[in-house]
């Protein structure tokens, strides 16, 4: 187990390369690891034109001068590859000596170009999207420490960030807490995770008991969640997380307005969303008998701040538990993760 | 998507290869293929003590002079590796003519003697094992033609076999119907198919999606489950595949006395049957909302005929439903295939 989560450990600190990248839709990652790891970062580097995105710019030299020991490539363009005009700054950054961490789909050694330059500078190129080899077969015994998953009615609706803040919040209370990241932008802000939609899917499960192994019975896992049991396309991989995660809190995350799956073109309703917490419920009981859902986790970001209130205490009262932004700080925050620690 | 399949495309006929393995138990591969593709091969091949399957004993120049086209691997023993003293075996196929097929986990390319060999006689090693690449993401879009699916309480206990036999009773009954296979036994008996569980997580409904196309309206797939959804370790493959396969039909398989989850230390009791059937359908409604499960295929391997009868007979009972063993033709079989199709 221990060399599965070896293999994941990214060289930190970073300087963050976004790229000719201008649109801020292809800059998630590099906005990610700006607002949830800046102090792993040293600064940020791209071509003219490009977003900014608050940090020093800075040269490859320069970072490593201020101790970076790897550029993250923090944008992911439509096709998700590698454009030929940032492979002269992945270049310069391997000569400078940075490693290079990339969370797209098509492997860094596969571009000849930088696999050249960085073995004649002995340096790494790391694709967090590579699961860690040898990965087991899950076995469903039941571990030390307490376990949080979230879980969402769709993609990309705010499941990593809600672990993200409730990591924090659960530290700021003085509790052991890590957050465990199962996707790329998650992994590069950690430092360590499992890019579990990456896993042959035999071994799912298998690989979120690894990610979230024994711990002391106060510590907390809390677990960055994929997908949804309702979407068509990636609810195995849902499963599996559930399955493997053994969950002893739920947090149901849902975006105010997403009535379809997102980005299908076959229409799919979001179903009732209590049957939607229901159905992990009654999944998650088989590795985890006492598993409960403490809360809902409710992306407001397209509301102003009267709307948003009235969309949470709506969901509050039709779904009868605790309800929070978790961007939006407050009375209704703190609830939420005190129902999470009850 | 032919690409896709096209990549698993066996060469037929096959020579069946035992290596040196005695035991039945490690042989289940070559005696699916003897009982189910019996038409597709030429003979058999093995070490002295072997087994025998009871097909023409053939060396390699003889199978290949006979028409054979590859050398398959029916064997699988403890630890899943090829056994050295096989080496010669298969590189005597390979200068015969004949390409070798593998199930095993570990790629034949890995190998470097056969790899060498192979190279050199310019033939193909082939793992079935090996998912086709650039698999899809499922869109769920409804796709023509019927689709009946093999679900089950666990692995492990006939929902090949079953799959099997309903494909052959659909064609015996005048109907246009296929096999589709879905693990490493399933493809090289029907020669084609996608070993799901070696899917990267992400695209296993997809892959279901790609072996299930676009049909004509009266054709039937008969599709291979694989694990279940109350396995704490594959419950996500299943649900991929539930979810891509989007079946009109189900036929849940069980086998009598197995009231644990089979190979794990940990206890998992199996559910009560009826709960796992409502489970599977209901999530089987999120892509075909008019699914419904035909009927029970219960393998009673280990019964004699009158105990087989009465164990048939409480669970038709029992579950309110046409209730069969696959493998015990008659009454009950017609049936549950009549079942299937009304």
């Amino acid at each position: 187990m221990l060399v599965a989560m070896q293999n994941l450990d990214l060289p930190q600190p970073y300087l963050v390369y976004v790229g000719d990248i201008a649109d801020p839709v292809y800059a998630k990652t590099a906005f990610g690891i700006r607002d949830w790891a800046r102090d792993k970062c040293v600064g940020e580097f791209g071509r003219d034109g490009a977003l900014r995105l608050g940090m020093s710019r800075l040269a490859p030299a320069e970072a490593r001068a201020r101790g970076a020991k790897s550029v993250v490539i923090g944008v992911a363009p439509i096709g998700g590859a590698i454009a030929p005009n940032w492979i002269p700054d992945l270049e310069e950054c391997l000569a400078a000596g940075l490693d290079i961490v990339s969370g797209m789909h098509r492997p860094l050694s596969e571009i000849v170009a930088l696999r050249d330059v960085a073995e004649a500078h002995g340096r790494r190129l790391i694709d967090v999207r590579r699961p860690p080899k040898n990965l087991p077969i899950a076995t469903g015994r039941k571990r030390q420490g307490k376990r949080l998953l979230t879980v969402g009615s769709d993609c990309a609706l705010g499941k990593k960030y809600t672990a993200l803040v409730l990591a924090r919040e659960f530290v700021a209370r003085g509790l052991a807490a890590d957050f465990r990241a199962t996707g790329q932008t998650g992994i590069m802000i950690a430092g360590a995770g499992i890019p579990i939609d990456a896993v042959v899917s035999d071994f799912v499960a298998g690989a979120a008991e690894v990610l979230t192994p024994d711990a002391d019975p106060g510590h907390w896992d809390v677990i960055e969640g994929q997908g949804s049991l309702v979407h068509p396309a990636y609810a195995g991989v849902s499963l599996g997380l559930l399955h493997g995660s053994q969950p002893d809190v739920l947090v149901f995350c849902h975006k105010v307005g997403r009535t379809r799956v997102y980005g299908l073109t076959t229409e799919f309703p979001i179903p009732p969303l209590r049957e939607i917490i229901d159905l992990n419920l009654a999944l998650a009981r088989r590795t985890n008998p006492n598993v409960r859902c403490a809360g809902v986790s409710l992306n407001t970001s397209e509301l102003n701040d009267v709307d948003a209130e009235n969309a949470l205490r709506e969901a509050e009262t039709h779904l009868a538990m605790p309800c929070a932004d978790p961007l939006r700080s407050g009375r209704r925050l703190n609830m939420l993760v005190q129902a999470c620690l009850d």
